[in-house]
C-alpha cells in the first residue's frame, strides 16, 4: 500500500522541514556513496543534508555546487556531535531511523507524522545502539542487505511524494528538458 | 501516478526475466557505487546483474556472497561488449535506460510491456549515444542529478512491486526478522 498522500503534489512544507543525517561517514571509503547520498536527499525532496562521521569539506563543495547549478535551496553543514543533536531534536521533531532490521516501510510511512520537523537518519556501516531507542520509528527498506541511497531514494520517494521540480528547483543555470531520445538542456548562461 | 500493478505480490515472472547492465565500470573510482547497485537489483527483485566496463571479481564476489548468505537464485556476470549484447537483446526483449534526460518514470512505467524479458541499463558517467536510440524507453527518475542506485530502486519498486522476501530469499544463512526497536536476526548456521 502507497501512502494516500505521496502522489500529491508538494506545495507548503514550511511546518515539516524535512532534514536527512548521515551518520559515520569515512572520508576515503565513502566518499562517493556520501555524496550520492546527499544529492539523493536533495532530488527527492529534503531540505537539508546534515553530514557527521569524518569531516569532509568535498561532500559539502560537491551538494553546493549542484544546487548552484540545478536550483532551489538546499542546504547541508557538518555536525560533530550527532547523537548529542539527535537527543535534542527529538523533543520537538520526529526520528526515522532507516535500517535493514526495522518495520516494513509500506507500514509504517503511514504512521509517521506529517505535522512535526523529521530527520531522517542514515547510519554507516555501525550505528550506535542508542539509535533505535531514540529513533520514533526504525524502517526498513526490505530486510536485505542493498545501499543507504537505495533505501533513502525509496524512503523519501514514498514520504514526498511528487515533486514539482520547476516550482522546487528554481534560480538554477542548468534545467534538464525530459526526452523520450536525446540529452535536452536549457542553460540560463548560455 | 503508481503503477496499478506495483502493489501486487510478485509471483511468476518466469516469461519476464529481470536484468540490470551496469554500463562503464571504473574499478577503483566506482566500486562501491557500483557493488550496491548490485545489491539494489537483488533486493528489489532483479534476477541478474551483468557488470560493464573494467572487469572486477570482487565485485562479483559480494554479490554472490551476499546472496549466498541471505539466500536467493541472483545471478551475476561480466559482459565485456554491452552494446553488442544489448543490439541482440533488443530482438526479443525490451530495453529500459536509466537517464535524467528521459521521460518522467511514473508515465514510462506504464507503457513497459510486461510480456517480453526487460534489462534496466545503469550508465556511468559517459554513455554511448547509440543507447538512447536502441533504448525502447529512455526513463528518468525526476530531472535533477542524484544517483543510479536511487534511480534503479525507485525503478524496480516501481516496476516489480511488493516482493514477498520470504519466498524470494530462500535458502540462505541469514534471516533478518523486522523490528520496531532491534536487530533480530534468525541464523540457520547456528
Amino acid at each position: 500500500m502507497r501512502h494516500p498522500l505521496s502522489s500529491e503534489p508538494v506545495t507548503d512544507r514550511s511546518s515539516t522541514r524535512l532534514s536527512v543525517l548521515r551518520l559515520g561517514h569515512r572520508r576515503e571509503r565513502d566518499k562517493r556513496i556520501t555524496s550520492h547520498l546527499g544529492l539523493t536527499a536533495r532530488a527527492f525532496g529534503a531540505d537539508e543534508v546534515i553530514l557527521s562521521g569524518e569531516e569532509d569539506p568535498s561532500a559539502l563543495e560537491t551538494w553546493n555546487s549542484v544546487t548552484e547549478r540545478f536550483g532551489g535551496n538546499f542546504e547541508c553543514r557538518y555536525e560533530a556531535k550527532p547523537m548529542g543533536w539527535l537527543r535534542r531534536f527529538s523533543k520537538s521533531g520526529t526520528i526515522i531511523h532507516l535500517t535493514m532490521y526495522g518495520e516494513p516501510w509500506r507500514e509504517a510511512v503511514q504512521n509517521i507524522s506529517r505535522d512535526a520537523p523529521i530527520v531522517v537518519v542514515v547510519g554507516g556501516t555501525k550505528v550506535p545502539g542508542e539509535l533505535f531507542k531514540i529513533a520514533d520509528h526504525n524502517v526498513s527498506i526490505g530486510n536485505q542487505p542493498h545501499s543507504e541511497v537505495a533505501a533513502l531514494a525509496v524512503f523519501l520517494e514514498s514520504w514526498v511524494g511528487t515533486l514539482d521540480e520547476l516550482t522546487r528547483f528554481v534560480g538554477g543555470e542548468i534545467e534538464v528538458i525530459p526526452s523520450e531520445r536525446a540529452k535536452r538542456v536549457r542553460n540560463s548562461t548560455d
